[in-house]
């Protein structure tokens, strides 16, 4: 099966955005084994949207709109997408019963012109919405099945996951797709890529694919099969042994950040953190309080960029910042205990470093140290990463997260 | 004047990457007022990428080609474009020797087939890269004139800027091109768009345009020429009049950040800074350090963000915390003196707030106190967003660094 995709939507063509949904849709395409040939991104003109489909079906087998399936004027893929296939717009009862309810239930006025959204090709089909109110659409172009999906990111996604992935992995035989993400921190992609090898090339289904980014990988696991019960059959044997050679630097899975699982381990344990930044500034702190209620477990975060704040405030030994220094393991593991005492708090993880450009504190640009301190724990453990600052500061924060996870679930510490 | 885009590369079609190159040609070319009809993406096929571009060509004035043109075997933008121009590739003799050069001067041995870099279709002629090593290509197709660009976005946008877009001005006439960005807070961007009404239907050239985003207004002024000088003092009175309006809400031009500024203005002043944050747990420090060299004025940040941190650390007193609680106009202020005196910074700023999905503190969703501390200086203002989380923390660190840079530079303060 080969696939295109046409976007609609004068935005795109004057640059206001980037069309994030084909990279969102290629990938999925990607992971059931269907080539994506072409991108199209067309304005809210009807005339060039019935020839881009045109073009589209003339040279692949599905192909899938998103955008211009709105309630206002300038949304046209709809009558587009009829006069592409030779369909008649035909008010759907069901359709309009749901849009009239939807403004009904929020007591205001629906505009005529909403129902417009009602109108279905004939003959053609339409999907149904969970989200948004725009119904998507289905028809045929000679022997080209044509999606349009909402240009919503939310809704589309609603949509592809639920109606038209689906359905492109039934073409192709088995009905059902199962997917399964595995986050990992503290391998390279390529040596992931190197312990999954075999995993990687044994089968198209249930089938391995990576995606490393912000110092983590994920491992995707995608199974077909007639049902989801069997999907999930095919999928579990794998995982688990995804899971063996990963090991524990598999930290979480489906969309649980690093943030929120170090998050939900505290509430579980009912243990309390605060951190000590010097090179990240607070980046930290941020990220951890990202995850809404992370007031239930996250006390703060001392930032104490310049040394003397390292002294006053965490009370560093004169002796370790004028011996090893400030990015030092000792002055890690002084920060840790004095973020620990600051706050009274039962876990602190302490981050100093040089982000570069320059060198400080005698340390060279991506020479960071990590500290942690807990109740009969004091850790700590250095790295020197070839990269530039904002990416440091931004693997320093994900080492420390993935610290204090190690240290919450018992595993051993790196270092 | 028209204009298409063709990507190349199966990165876009596999989902690797987004075509973020589209939404940033597509905007300078909305600025020149050129109309881009269509979008096109396709992968590291010669024969695709010769009927794209063949497509392009018959519906357009100019194409702009991205992508393909390293020295990979993968990268077959360069034949591709010789076919669809009819043109036969020859081996440039000045790049061939300016390729030996670039690797000499590293001490590497280049690749003989690297010198694929230096085939120029005849007819046809290049662009010089500055950064990279790739070439750019210009070719006809019929009446259509071809631009062939790297994909690595910062080689597209110095041949783009250096010479594809200078071009393109030129073909309605004037030769020159000159950009220059007002950067401003504190004013919507339908409050910007009405003080700059006039000036943006007055004329095309020199033309005004608004990009908003993260809680700040881009004006873009772009004029067009024979000359650069002549652009340059068309420019001039139209920023003279936009800067009138917008007053003391520009705070920077071009690529400053307002981290950026606050940084220089510190620095001019000789003066130190440090913050005391709670909803927005350690980002605004996080974004003061993004500026390298920060840790010339940039002593810290104390993350408090639970409510007996601001008790021990920063001394609220327990008066304030209990009557009118964490969230407000009190606690903005103790918070401010607080850090002042822990770190003996000369100005400190303090945030605090709910930054939601729930109430805090007392304290509605959106609702952020703002404090600053300085020499003689005292000053605290609220706000209530009716924003998400994310976006409420992002606009809390933008205006406590317009709190600061308000100070710095001797403007009213806000409140």
């Amino acid at each position: 099966v080969r696939a295109e995709l046409v976007a609609v939507g004068t935005e795109l063509l004057i640059g206001q955005i980037a069309n994030t949904n084909a990279r969102w849709i290629s990938e999925r395409l990607a992971e059931l084994g269907i080539d994506v040939l072409h991108h199209q991104a067309v304005g809210d003109n009807a005339e060039r949207i019935v020839a881009s489909i045109r073009l589209a079906a003339s040279r692949t087998d599905v192909v899938i709109v998103t955008g211009g399936l709105g309630p206002t004027q300038d949304d046209v893929t709809r009558p587009a997408l009829a006069e592409a296939a030779g369909a008649t717009l035909v008010r759907h009862p069901e359709i309009e019963a749901e849009l009239r309810d939807r403004f009904q239930v929020r007591g205001r006025e629906m505009p005529e012109s909403n129902l417009a959204q009602a109108d279905v090709p004939e003959p053609g089909r339409y999907i149904r919405p969970e989200r948004g109110t725009a119904p998507g659409l289905v028809v045929s172009v000679g022997a080209t099945v044509v999606y349009a999906v909402p240009g919503v990111p939310s809704e589309m996604r609603e949509m592809m996951e639920g109606t038209v992935l689906p359905e492109l992995a039934e073409r192709e035989g088995p009905r059902s797709l199962v997917w399964r993400t595995l986050r990992c921190y503290g391998l390279a992609e390529s040596a992931i890529a190197e312990l999954l090898d075999d995993l990687f090339h044994e089968a198209a289904n249930p089938s391995v694919a990576f995606l490393a980014g912000g110092g983590e990988v994920h491992v995707r696991l995608t199974a077909k099969a007639h049902t989801r019960e069997e999907a999930a059959a095919l999928l579990e044997p794998l995982e688990a042994r995804a899971r063996e050679r990963l090991g524990d630097h598999v930290y979480g899975t489906g969309d649980e950040t690093m943030e929120a699982v170090v998050g939900r381990l505290l509430v579980e344990r009912g243990a309390t953190l605060a951190c000590a930044e010097s090179l990240t500034g607070g980046g930290l702190g941020e990220r951890i309080t990202a995850v809404p209620g992370a007031s239930a477990y996250f006390l703060g975060s001392a930032v104490t960029y310049g040394v003397a704040a390292k002294r006053s405030i965490l009370h560093v030994s004169a002796e370790t910042l004028e011996g090893p220094g400030p990015v030092s393991r000792e002055c890690a593991a002084e920060m840790a205990a004095g973020a620990r005492r600051l706050y009274g708090s039962d876990v602190a993880v302490a981050l100093t470093g040089a982000a570069g450009p320059e060198a400080h504190g005698g340390a060279e640009p991506g020479q960071v140290w990590l500290g942690l301190d807990a109740d009969g724990v004091e850790h700590q453990y250095g790295f020197r990463w070839p990269f530039d600052r904002e990416l440091i500061r931004r693997f320093a924060e994900m080492a420390a997260l993935d610290l204090v996870r190690r240290h919450l679930v018992g595993l051993s510490l790196r270092g």
